[in-house]
This record gives C-alpha cells, sequence and structure tokens, in this order.
C-alpha cells in the first residue's frame, strides 16, 4: 500500500553528491524520486563551477529520457508529469561567487538554485560550524543574502555555525532552508541544530530536510527507520508538519578523494578529518534500509508506520519542498 | 645638517601605493628612498596579481637605472649601493593565494614578501577591523600563518581587527608587522591600533611603520609635522626604539576610482566609503610637510629637531626595517 502512495506522490530529495551516472539516475528513477536538489560544487570556484555546469549539460545530452534540469518550480511538476528526475543545481559553499557580489545574479541564470553561505569554515559570508568561534554574518553576507532574496536563490545554512544561522534567518527576508542536517537533540554532531535554531527556522517559514548521512544519526549506521521516523514525529511537533522534507545527503559510489576534497578543500595541508576521525577517515557505512536512491520507498514505508496521515506523509516526502521552492525561486518582483 | 644624514641612511618606506611610473621612481630617487614596500594588489585573486606582477616586470624593464626588484634583504643594501630605488612586493589582502594554501609558497617565489591577513572586511584568514565584531584567526588562517613563517613572508596586519591582530601575533612563530598605522591614542580610528596591541607587537619583536595618511592623523591633512613627532616619540617609550619605523601609506596619483576599489572591491553594491563618507567621498588632501616621496627628508628633520639622536633617527628612518625584513625573509631552515 505504502507503495502506491509512494508512486502518486511528489518526491523530493533535498540533498545529494552522487557519482552521477547513468546507473544513478536509473536508481533515483525506480526510487520514485521526482527531483534532487544535486550538489554541483563543494568548493570550486567560478571557473570550475562552470566546468560542473558543463558536465550537467552533458548529462542532461545523454539522459534527456531519465533527467531533466530544474529551471523553477514548475519544471518539478513537469518532471513528474513527465516521469522523468528532476536536477536543481546547488552550491554546498559560497566558492561560486568568489568576491563578486555580481556573480550571485550570474550563477542564478545558470539555474544554481540554492547556496550555502558557509562549509564548515570561516567564509567571506559567514561562520562555519566547525570553527572555534562565530561571529555571524559578515558585511559581504549582508549584502549576499539581499541579492540572493532578490534573484530568488535560496540561502542554506546546513553547514553553517549556530550564531550565523540564527542572524541569516533573522536578515534574510525570504524563508531559508538548512536542506541536510538533523536535530542535536537527536544526535550529537557539529552539523546537527539546536532546537533554537529549529524553531527560528520554523517560525520564519523555512525549511529543514533530514540527513541520512549516518554522522548526522543516532548509533551511526545502525539507527533503525523507526528512530528516524520518531525523530521526524518530534520535529514536526517543533518546528510545524509543514516546515520539514528529506536531504539524504546521499553521496553515492565517490571515491575517497571526493570526501577528502569536501573537507580539505584547499586549504589545508594537515588532513582534516571533518565528521570521521583518522582511523575512521573514509566514508561510513551505509544504513541498511537506505543503501541507495532505490530505497525511498522505505522512507515513505516508516512514515505510514509511525502513524503519519498520508496527506503528511506526502508533505515530508516533498510537498513541503515544492511549495517551498514554488516561492522561494521566483525573482523578488514576481514573487 | 640633516639632509647629509638623510643621504646616508637606509631610508625604507613600509608601504606606498603610488600610480607607479618613472616621474614617481624619480621622486622615490630624490627623496632618497632605499626601499618601498609597494602595495600590488587589493582585493585581486591569483590571476589578477599575476598580470599586476607582469606589469612590474615591464617596470623594472623600462626604468632599471631607477629601480630594482627586492628578492631579499641583502638587495636593500645594494640598492643602496646602487643608489636605485628597492621594490618590494606586498598585498593588502590575501586574495593572492584565494582559497588555496599552496599559493603561499607559489606567491613567495614570485616575491611577494609581506600579506595582510585581512583588508577590513572579515576574510578566509582572519577579521578586519570594518567588520562589527572579530572572532579571530580562522582554521585556514592558522595554516596560512604556519605557512607563511616557513617561506618567509611577513604577516601583516595594518587592516585588521584587534583580537584577530592579538592572535595572529600569539600564533604566529615570527614577528609580525603593522605596516601602516598610528596608535589609537593619537587619533581615534577604526584603522590605528590600541595600546594593548602595540604593546604586544613590540614584545613579540615586530614592528609598527607610522602612517602619514591623514585618515591616519590627529587633525586630518592638518597635522603638523611636531605633533607627528611626538606620537613617535611617545610610541618610541611605549614599544622600544627598535619596534618602529614609517609606512607612508602614500597614494600618489591615483584617481578616486582606485581609492572606489580599494574600500568596495567587488563585495558591494552600495558605495562603501571607507575612512571617508558620502560628503567626503574622495582622497584626501595631502600634508604639507609630506605631499609625496620628495619630503622624506622632512621626516628626518622633524626627528631630529624633536631630539632623537643619529642613531634613533637612522633607525626609525629605515634601518629597523632593514634589520626586521633581515631576519623575516628568510626561508624558515635558513633563519
Amino acid at each position: 500500500m505504502h507503495n502506491e502512495l509512494h508512486n502518486e506522490m511528489i518526491v523530493v530529495d533535498g540533498l545529494q553528491y552522487s557519482n552521477w551516472n547513468r546507473k544513478i539516475f536509473e536508481q533515483l528513477r525506480e526510487g520514485g524520486v521526482t527531483m534532487v536538489h544535486a550538489t554541483i560544487v563543494y568548493h570550486e570556484q567560478i571557473r570550475e563551477t562552470l566546468m560542473r555546469i558543463a558536465e550537467w549539460n552533458r548529462h542532461f545530452e545523454m539522459n534527456s529520457d531519465l533527467i531533466m534540469p530544474v529551471k523553477s518550480a514548475a519544471d518539478i511538476r513537469l518532471a513528474k508529469q513527465l516521469g522523468k528526475v528532476g536536477i536543481m543545481f546547488g552550491a554546498q559553499n559560497c566558492s561560486p561567487i568568489e568576491d563578486d557580489i555580481g556573480m550571485v545574479e550570474v550563477m542564478r541564470e545558470l539555474n544554481l538554485m540554492i547556496m550555502q553561505l558557509t562549509y564548515n569554515n570561516q567564509s567571506l559570508l559567514a561562520c562555519g560550524c566547525y570553527e572555534a568561534e562565530d561571529s555571524g554574518v559578515t558585511r559581504f553576507g549582508r549584502q549576499a543574502i539581499k541579492e540572493m532574496n532578490r534573484v530568488g536563490m535560496i540561502v542554506d545554512m546546513s553547514h553553517s555555525g549556530e550564531r550565523s544561522t540564527l542572524e541569516a534567518i533573522e536578515i534574510s527576508e525570504r524563508p531559508i532552508v538548512i536542506s541536510h542536517a538533523n536535530p542535536l537533540s537527536f544526535h550529537a554532531a557539529k552539523r546537527n541544530k539546536s532546537d533554537k535554531v529549529l524553531k527560528a527556522l520554523g517560525e520564519s517559514g523555512g525549511l529543514l530536510g533530514f540527513s541520512l548521512y549516518p554522522f548526522h544519526l543516532k548509533n551511526g549506521p545502525d539507527c533503525t527507520l523507526e528512530d528516524f521516523c520518531d525523530m521526524v514525529a518530534g520535529t514536526a511537533d517543533m518546528m510545524g508538519i509543514d516546515r520539514i522534507g528529506i536531504g539524504t545527503d546521499l553521496c553515492q559510489e565517490q571515491p575517497l578523494s571526493v570526501l577528502e576534497w569536501m573537507r580539505n578543500g584547499r586549504w589545508s595541508k594537515d588532513m582534516d578529518y571533518g565528521e570521521g576521525s583518522k582511523s575512521n577517515a573514509d566514508w561510513p557505512r551505509p544504513l541498511s534500509w537506505f543503501r541507495d536512491s532505490r530505497d525511498f520507498p522505505n522512507l515513505t514505508r516508516g512514515l505510514v508506520e509511525r502513524g503519519f496521515s498520508n496527506e503528511d506523509v506526502a508533505k515530508i516526502m516533498g510537498l513541503n519542498w515544492l511549495n517551498f521552492l514554488d516561492e522561494g525561486l521566483k525573482p523578488k518582483q514576481e514573487s
């Protein structure tokens, strides 16, 4: 029964960085995913970001039967209608704008729909969650948020520090997202978020995407589907049922070198192990109930079994993301 | 008498960003300047920095009778001997290394001898003096300081915030400089430095270059030579006679567009007026006793008249800079 429900729904994955290829696109479709927010860059700067976009253009050309670019929220509905997987571009750091406020609009014209202000470290815009101290959104950051608001590029604070996140919620005139993280109360990790942040996010009309990355989960790779769904239920009570979605953080088929790039970029001569450690430097072991995109129906099943109504399951699995993007991706004059 | 003294001395200008041309090189020589720390970039990134270096290579080629590149402290003595003006490259922001720790050594190989960690705003390395709050040296910043120490690139905190400056003094294993600023007690300006910073700088073996930029002086463009020399005397008492020098911040013959580039880079859509204001947006009026590099002998005269011994005048006018660079520019294994 949950499979039928799953297939009817618009399913959105609020973040994924897999080693994109036809097999992975097929798995996304098999898992009933309507749209995936695909990270196209971590620390890549302008020139490198354009290379990543060119690679995606090639993917679209070669796999047009399976995937399509998302250039507006309407394209998500179109993808559902056509039975294709919509690909929405996002950046996990502000490196695609380098030091240039004018690049916000340029990148948005290239369909970069969502951008994190920081990735773990201090950026030119705000502070990441791995710095010892967070002094909030910078002078450039204030201007960047304003410009992102204007052109309809979503502010994502998944990897940011607490103070920067609270300030971004306050400064941004449009709701922001935390596309892939979990409540700190579920699992203590630098990347997870306090109730204070989650409440402020919910009250401002923002959205949290629940992460399925084992480092963000209670008991890591051994976290159960039941525990995950309990967390969803608790967060729904706190933030409101309309303010939550999924952001799996699935990084499928990526070599260790990609994990090292995420963690170290070009800034570190020493090896930084991020959420891992020297003795646990590799990718985490996957969850038994969420190995790849084909397991999306398990989430629907888990939520149904946890007692969510079909309507609420549909919201969590994609409708909330769709509604959020409906509003958030419009340039300001249109919204 | 002071002219004779002036001509014997090694005279160092610890910072200048003039609109370099043959006339300005002639004025430097006429003013008896042995070496000038020439800012080559403000917000320029890697590719643009290479352009600036190529422009300098052309200056060296066309004006080899007047100027020469400084590739070590020994070249300063050589410039004195040859009657030429030594040019030492420096950067006022960390933009020439972008996000890449490996660029520290690359830029040092291109003779970038000194680099500010920040220019007014938050950078990837530390916080500038115009941000509302300063959370200190970042994760990347700690690595960058270590690498600068290793290759013999001087850390300059002239435009940094208080906390970042104190932390840089603490973190750096080699003395650092504040190449162009004055004591806050002499004139209240965001760019001037507290006694706490100056004492820590002096105790660590660092160096302060006194600025002649009117925004950093008591009574602005009307500051007298006597007041300036009183400030030097007071700072000598506080920091020690070996810990002070000159860093004029002379920005000669630069158009307003260059001032706007310094202040706004590419980060601001609104006009930022920096040390000026909307009604006072242009370059400040120059000091009557320091209009351009030809007036360097006035500084020697003022210091002599203030009662400094010839030996101490020579230290302030250049010897302290020379001694500092003698040690600071050596790669670590040699020092």
